[in-house]
């Protein structure tokens, strides 16, 4: 989407300008002028007269022609006159503060629509309604159109907020924070423009180099993931996702009236989008400001350099954590190093200069380490010892990161609040952090984009499968009006898009039963197939490890006269016979649709774990081949998979293209819109991935 | 410990006084005469002479009697002497702020030992070696004993740490915040006064009314344990233990020279202790300032009233993930809340106000909500907004807060850094944090505090046990000079401390073994039990669901062939014939030994799942009641348990009574050094947990 008419407007009219202290259009007028908009500045109110020296235009019609963007403040009821108005005018750009649209309810809800028709008729592009406003700190633009409290700071991050509040809260924290941003847009209900729609405007804003968002739900989640993806690779999105627990959830769905998907989506959706999922504004920031100042690294092996034990320690944990790894100095470096170091100095990573580290040991500690081929990030530690000054050993790093770009340095002075502070205020090239784990979290994001950026692009593959019994198979269900396919449909179903199942056939008779076991050959599973009964097991409809045809013979006979004594009998499809597969590991895949994000794969630890250790995957459908590899390798059971104990590894490739075939199915029949393969076992003899049981249920056509 | 002397001294010495710039002497001079001591100040250096205009005492021996305490900061070589000296004029407290003892190495060491023992020996209390100082912030006592950049504040933290430099760090921090402290002990090398000697002493100290620690490594792990238990339930103790990871704790023990214990048991330690663990520095802070400012909830049910939904929606992802609950506000709340608040406002929990919510609907709804009898605790959030000053609500917030001290009240204010630095200097009464995590993490601190003072004091139970056959067991070892225990040893041992074991006995021909199974009952196990074999799996040495006599000899034989063909035949003792348990639920249990914590019990999910999926729980020996319980019920698979999918509750109770059993066999047999039963079967028939393979390490004697 284009939005240059909203963000690089030339001209502005502000509709709804007002003198009243404390009002929207009093706010938005000073933002407009105090930051000093380079374009012309336009002001309707219909009681006309003169603001702040400029004449006010009693309606938009009244205004002349070729202005840019339309910032409105107004009651929402007059919204739809004046959006016409703005046709009339040939205004492209619109950005609806005013409230009263889809939060407030069905009348709103109305209304709103009838705006976007309005808007997507005339070409517009619109931000809001219902939203804080917009801000561009280019120097060739200066434009704070938004009304947040304090005066925007330039910088190189383009910021989306979803709720306006929350984003003027964030601004100020911003700015006291020293980090500055490009472009802001507080989309509100998001009507026309979200986030998707910025993401790809800032692929090619030159001065935006990163992308934060602050998002409750995410709409189009099939667009966002398409720019997502995409843009990501050149430049780091950062996103706060808020409603993760269920509760949070509920309170999302209140606040913005908007339907907040299941968080577990969510999660997915961002993760294959290449977007970096903060969990706290905290972190957000932190990472940002990691982004905003230093380059991506090389690789993911940090050294430390310290001049107190404690908050290195700390670090060294939380490397741990993080899965990044601790540098392991050369011995030349480490020969340097205690050629100047006192002897009660630690040369090892973390490097201890010991607290009475003068400036000079900061400055050829940092040197030294820096050359090291074997570190990739550095961060340093400085505690406050007598007579040496925190914003010396600042400079100091900084001179030392202007001669090594190359390398991330980051810094962590436990300091006084006043360093921050002062910090705040000038043009600082390395981030600086109160606390250790802050530092380390701050280069595990530059780690993480880097893998990001290494990882190979993800690919859709096809595979050849029979299509046409798959479809037979739906048909056959939607002729008996059934939403459930029965156990013999449902492994048929898997069978026709080329999943691996375990040898089985239908009998009807104790005598077929007998016939299909000798061919496969005993022990042998047996399991009732039914059109009514989907939860088998719990009616003691799946007799295991049958060894015997005479064994065969009298379970048989049982299991009717057991489904027939509860008038089971009646949709019984009849008895698979299954060869029974020897496995000591038992996983779950299958999918699910959520209402927002539609179709996910799921993959984990199956069994009666399912539910208790909830060793889980989820993606959204379709899946990459580089989906489907994260997928099995991000569950705690893959080192199950690896083969433990004597038990052989995995066929991980074939589990992968399990899951492949699954996302392609439910592609090809988004009617699919339920499937469980529990268990995929995981055959003892030669990690084969048999699917031995399944559920498919079925979207109304 | 009694630390008086120390900590509330009427005359103290400076041993090493100087009026050199930026030295240690100096700097501890200029703080104990700037803070304003109240007792009589003496300076002791070799060239005497005249210092702020008093005298310098050339030695300590020229010094009056009656002094309470020596602060010393002179070369370590000087050190026996300067005590023999301190001796012979009475000193009783000694703060000894030099380095060059054990953190150097092998004869820095030795002189802290020698130092250590005249410390004793003289009947002395020692802070020290190699630390920062003390501090009393008490008005009566004013003793900024301490090398740190800035004053105190006072406040009711009694604060120890083991990193000098890090302490001197989070002094400034403190500050900075806005919290005071009451006393400060800087414990070093903590030679003779340490973490536990600090909580002892503060039990009794009146203005002390909570304890931080920051420690890299706890000594005398059992004193900590008995001293934090009883302590903590009157006043919340709260620990930052670095060293969490194994890159961690290396460089912990290349930092002290301490022995930085296993975390995992120290983990359990602090647990059991009742000390509220943080994870870092930020959160160690927030905690602080929640327990100085609040009073115990008397549930875990919150409230949150807010003025914008998005930081709500994150609390309320905070409280979730804490597992609190959100509060449910009574019809009569919601009404009254209705009655005054815009109809776009929600009255629900969290109650948002909405953006223009003015200062007397925060008053208003505020004073409603606390007056909610299913409300235990309360955030509440305030973004900024046109014309809404933050210290007004803050204002408000507190007087609120002044009418109703019985329910904790914290404030998430999103607003600038100003405000918080403005509040550093007063003295408020609410604790105010900047992100919503925060504000939440903070009422965790205070629900955890509540549950553990609850919680019943854990009792140590004595099981009847058969001690003798114990004994003889480990003598038949020791008498074959094994560490190993054989399969039927460990299984007898565990027998005699009462544990269930599987019924088994030993065969040594077939037909032995045919007759015990005959009686036993078909299916059975067979094991081979080995003197000189102890990984029976990996050698084909165990063979299950042998389901008849014939079966049972041709594995028999078999075993036999192939353990002679491998050799394995020479340290056999026979084989176990077993009942065979149905199980679908392997748990593991056992107890291993921290050379620094000692022996700790372990209980979690078994099976090839205990490496993959750690879901274990650690406690250390001895267990209380408590412990057990809690072991049992911290682990993931505790769902398992309580049954699933038509298997029947195990018998929780008598899972935990086996716990309390290992601990016990421990206690009486310390040299039983590792044990491991894996696994422990929960029969699918009634849910009895059943040993059924066990294998028993010994220290040596």
């Amino acid at each position: 989407m284009d939005l240059s008419s909203v963000m690089n407007p030339k001209s502005i009219v502000l509709v709804g300008a007002s003198t009243r202290d404390h009002t929207i259009g009093h706010d938005l007028l000073h933002r407009l002028i105090d930051y000093g908009f380079q374009g012309d500045l336009y002001l309707v109110n219909p009681k006309g007269g003169v603001l702040e020296g400029r004449e006010v235009y009693t309606s938009v019609s009244a205004l002349p022609d070729g202005i840019d963007l339309a910032i409105i403040a107004i009651n929402a009821k007059y919204m739809l006159d004046t959006i016409d108005q703005c046709h009339e005018r040939g205004i492209k750009g619109i950005v609806v503060i005013s409230a009263g649209f889809k939060e407030t309810g069905a009348e709103g809800l109305a209304l709103e629509k009838a705006l976007t028709e309005r808007v997507h008729q005339y070409g517009m592009t619109m931000v809001g309604p219902n939203c804080l406003g917009v801000v561009n700190t280019n120097p060739a633009v200066r434009m704070d159109g938004c009304f947040a409290e304090t005066l925007p700071r330039r910088g190189d991050i383009g910021f989306v907020s979803q709720s306006g509040a929350l984003g003027g809260g964030i601004l100020n924290i911003l700015k006291d924070l020293g980090i500055g941003f490009a472009q802001f847009i507080s989309i509100g209900n998001q009507a026309d423009v979200n986030a998707a729609s910025a993401i790809e405007f800032w692929e090619n804003e030159e001065d935006v180099h990163q992308i934060l968002l602050y998002m409750e739900s995410i709409l189009d989640p099939k667009a966002f993931r398409k720019l997502a993806t995409r843009v990501s690779k050149k430049k780091p999105i950062l996103a706060l996702k808020a409603g993760r627990s269920a509760a949070g959830a509920s309170a999302a769905s209140s606040h913005t009236g908007s339907l907040a998907g299941a968080d577990k989506a969510a999660d997915a959706l961002l993760r294959q989008s290449g977007v970096i999922r903060e969990k706290s504004l905290s972190d957000l920031f932190s990472s940002a400001k990691a982004f905003s100042l230093c380059p991506l690294p090389k690789g993911d092996r940090i050294a430390i350099i310290t001049n107190s034990g404690g908050p290195a320690i700390m670090a060294t944990d939380a490397v741990e954590d993080f899965g990044m790894q601790m540098a392991k100095l050369s011995d030349e470096t480490k020969e340097t190093l205690r050629s100047f170091l006192p002897s009660a100095a630690s040369v090892k990573n973390p490097v201890d200069m010991i607290a009475s580290a003068p400036l000079e040991h900061y400055r050829r500690t940092l040197e030294t380490v820096i050359a090291d081929d074997g570190v990739d990030m550095i961060l340093t530690i400085y505690l406050p010892f007598l007579g040496l000054k925190d914003t010396d050993v600042a400079n100091a790093i900084m001179d030392i990161r202007a001669k090594h770009p190359e390398k991330p340095i980051v810094g962590v002075f436990m300091t006084t609040q006043e360093f921050f502070s002062s910090l705040a205020d000038k043009n600082v090239t390395v981030p600086f952090y109160m606390y250790s784990e802050e530092g380390i979290a701050a280069l595990d994001r530059l780690n993480r984009q880097r893998k990001w950026v290494e990882k190979p692009e993800g690919r859709i593959e096809r595979f050849a499968v029979d299509q046409e019994k798959a479809k037979a198979i739906i048909a056959g269900a939607d002729a008996e009006s059934r939403d459930t396919l029965t156990t013999k449909e449902s492994i048929a179903l898997l069978d026709a898009y080329g999943v691996r199942v375990c040898r089985s056939a239908l009998a009807k008779t104790e005598d077929e039963a007998v016939a299909i076991a000798n061919s496969i050959g005993y022990p042998i599973v047996m399991k009732m197939t039914s059109k009514t009964t989907s939860h088998k097991t719990d009616v003691g409809g799946v007799r295991v490890g049958i060894a015997s045809e005479e064994a065969l013979r009298r379970e048989y006979r049982d299991l009717i006269a057991k489904l027939t004594e509860r008038g089971l009998d009646k949709g019984l499809e009849g008895v698979l016979i299954q060869e029974m597969v020897k496995s000591s590991r038992e996983m779950v895949c299958g999918l699910a649709t959520d209402p927002q994000y539609g179709p996910m794969i799921m993959f984990g630890l199956g069994g009666v774990f399912v539910e208790v250790l909830k060793d889980i995957s989820f993606r959204i459908a379709p899946l990459t081949d580089q989906d489907a590899s994260e997928m099995v390798r991000s569950v705690k059971a893959w080192k199950l998979l690896e083969g433990v104990r004597g038990l052989p590894r995995a066929q991980t490739d074939k589990i992968e293209e399990t899951l492949l075939r699954l996302s392609q199915l439910v592609t090809d029949f988004p009617r699919v819109s339920e499937l469980d393969i529990n268990p995929l076992m995981i055959s003892d003899k030669d990690g084969e991935a048999i699917a031995v049981d399944a559920r498919v249920k079925l979207a109304k056509a």
